[in-house]
């Protein structure tokens, strides 16, 4: 463990590359935690990366998302594909633990060597999950796994923008009229290449296609227009066809130049995002000292509002 | 319509004072939309706010936020209070759009004076719903609204962090081992002063409650440890004692010194997010021109990690 931990981040590529899961997992800790040694690891893994795709698979607590991240997985085996797997999780805002739910739901796989499955919070990384998973993602697909899929716990405005920013992006919702609701209020239907109605064995499933169906119609005209499924996870019903509409949804994507146009926008958006912490590192530095405690105190005591306060501290 | 969107923000606030409901509703628009609107307006609030007590209302969709809001405001009316209400909703990252399901349900209040109710999204402001949430409490605040309830959509990073800010904040969830597991993940436990199970007359809402309380105990120990209530929304059940139990945190808080001490530290905490905002204008500005071109080209080639990249532009 010693040994592991002074590693670096090259050798500890090359380890993970040989099936070693430790020095997969430093690497994987080390990006959580941001700072130095998360720009080290990113420096090496950047240039290796770019083979694998990626499935961002969101929706609203208790939907489903573990079972199904879990059939797909056995589903992806059973084609001799090699899968890793993020559970990314907002951590609690206070404690910073993530608890270990999902990986205990999904510990058929643990044994297995082609599925890598790890759950994901931050622990101080600087631009939190939208910048942390990226640099997890190609940590996974610079060791190898071509298709990693980013699983979140929830619908927030985070947990949108990481699914969003996947390959494929797979929205799971359950049957029932509300659910269709629910996530069009969370913007999920902008960001849905592929619809899984699970637990489709309960009544409703049908009318949840339906209002899916119909708020699509509804919404702006997409490039490609997204599949809707239906599966029951706890069965395997439907997987083997979701996992036929992932393998078409990445032929079409990569044949159409819409995956390369994606990639570029989403590179974008991460430079942009690097910047902006960069800078608030550089704010935090000013949130100390004596203007900071003059300026705080002038919020404090009424006398100036947040922004003009902020504005003298800046000046 | 034409007076009104020139009005200056010390004569919205007068009208708004007066029971104008198109004053208020137009600061509202302003503090959403960011830029100088919405300085300008905060500026005018600022030193005329600080009476009110917020409550935050946050849980998983489908538990009931909604119906147990609007319950909750119908029993503050008959006890003579003035009440505002804060739908707040991460708008789609796409569309920008709030649909108006939270609004319509509420809809029994909107004809009552003394309930003001408005569903929020971020139309470009700055610092997203973590600063424009507070900046709208404000305005409420020094409208004359002494309770201002701030109710999420769901339970993502940035809602609970918002409805976490407030001065009680009340956690809904529905009978069944799975939601206070939810509620653990989510970070809820730490944030809640109040929780209350919600539709309380299905099965399992003694076991909600136990599954509750031992997390609580084996949780940080807490200057006041949270009330467990539980309510039937639709039919009104457990809304009085609800009501009773939230005086009596505001009543502790205030008189413990917990409040001022809450207060002062959000202050900071928001103090510090203008800082970041400000600076992240400043990113956005250097993200242009020929060397934000270099600089993403290097990235799109695989010549240079983003971080690398950042710090290229940023020399």
């Amino acid at each position: 463990m010693g040994a592991l931990r002074d590693a670096p981040p090259a050798a500890l590529l090359s380890s993970a590359r040989d099936g070693d899961r430790a020095a997969l997992a430093r690497m994987l800790s080390l990006v959580e935690r941001g700072g130095e040694g998360a720009r080290a690891v990113a420096r090496t893994v950047f240039p290796e990366a770019g083979r694998a795709h990626t499935i961002g698979i969101t929706g609203a607590p208790g939907a489903g998302k573990s079972s199904l991240t879990s059939a797909l997985c056995r589903t992806m085996r059973d084609a001799g594909e090699k899968v890793a797997v993020l559970a990314v999780d907002p951590s609690s805002p206070f404690s910073g633990g993530a608890i270990l739910g999902d990986r205990v739901r999904m510990g058929d796989h643990t044994l297995d060597d082609g599925v890598y499955i790890r759950s994901m919070a931050t622990r101080g990384h600087l631009g939190g999950l939208s910048l942390a998973t990226p640099e997890a993602v190609r940590v996974l697909d610079a060791v190898g796994y071509e298709w990693v899929v980013v699983e979140t716990v929830g619908v927030g405005q985070v947990e949108v923008e990481v699914a969003g920013a996947a390959d494929t992006t797979v929205v799971v919702v359950n049957p029932g009229w509300g659910d269709a609701v629910q996530a069009n209020k969370a913007g999920l239907m902008e960001i849905a290449d592929v619809f899984v109605i699970n637990k489709a064995d309960r009544a409703g499933a049908g009318d949840t296609r339906r209002d899916l169906e119909n708020m699509l119609s509804l919404g702006a005209r997409r490039e490609l227009p997204p599949a809707v499924l239906e599966t029951v996870a706890t069965t395997g019903r439907g997987v083997a066809e979701l996992w036929a509409a992932l393998q078409e949804h990445r032929r079409l994507v990569t044949e159409s130049g819409v995956l390369a146009r994606r990639r570029a926008a989403r590179a974008d958006e991460e430079l942009r995002d690097v910047v902006t912490a960069r800078l608030t590192e550089r704010a935090a530095a000013l949130c100390d000292g004596q203007a900071w405690d003059d300026a705080r105190r002038a919020v404090l005591d009424g006398s100036l509002d947040p922004w003009a306060a902020a504005d003298r501290l800046l000046d």
